[in-house]
């Protein structure tokens, strides 16, 4: 069995940081409060989430592409909730 | 002129989820209302950047080194601020 240290770091970083981030999008989702989330800062972030799924692809690390497959979900989520906010 | 595209993206990628940060630190630095930020996710949060940090260094990418040393010292400084919010 070939253990691999750089694969359990990207791993266990990219359980942590994701992880980290599903309390944020669970409580915009029931509260509907977005007031403390700034659109064009949660824009860029989105738009940079994004950007690090193609990098992943590109060097072609699956830590860096699930991490950011699932954060970009999650982030996306976030960006429609407060754009609805806005339109009400 | 070597151009590479996964560099770019990286860059553009680190860029643009660092920038995204930075207002967060300085919310929390000008106000010191730490309230809306979790002890525990921001702890998992700021060890999960670590972890990326290393992870950057054993796959050699310079993208993924820069964004998660910048980001982990806004983390790092945030969740002082936290833990010094706590104990006030």
């Amino acid at each position: 069995m070939n253990f691999n240290l750089s694969d359990l770091l990207g791993y266990s970083a990219a359980f942590m940081t994701t992880v980290a981030f599903v309390p944020q999008t669970l409580h915009s989702w029931r509260t509907r409060d977005l007031s403390g989330i700034s659109l064009p800062m949660y824009t860029l972030f989105t738009l940079g989430v994004a950007l690090w799924l193609g990098y992943g692809f590109a060097i072609g690390s699956l830590p860096v592409i699930v991490a950011n497959a699932i954060t970009l979900i999650l982030a996306a989520l976030v960006l429609w909730l407060k754009i609805l906010s806005i339109r009400d």
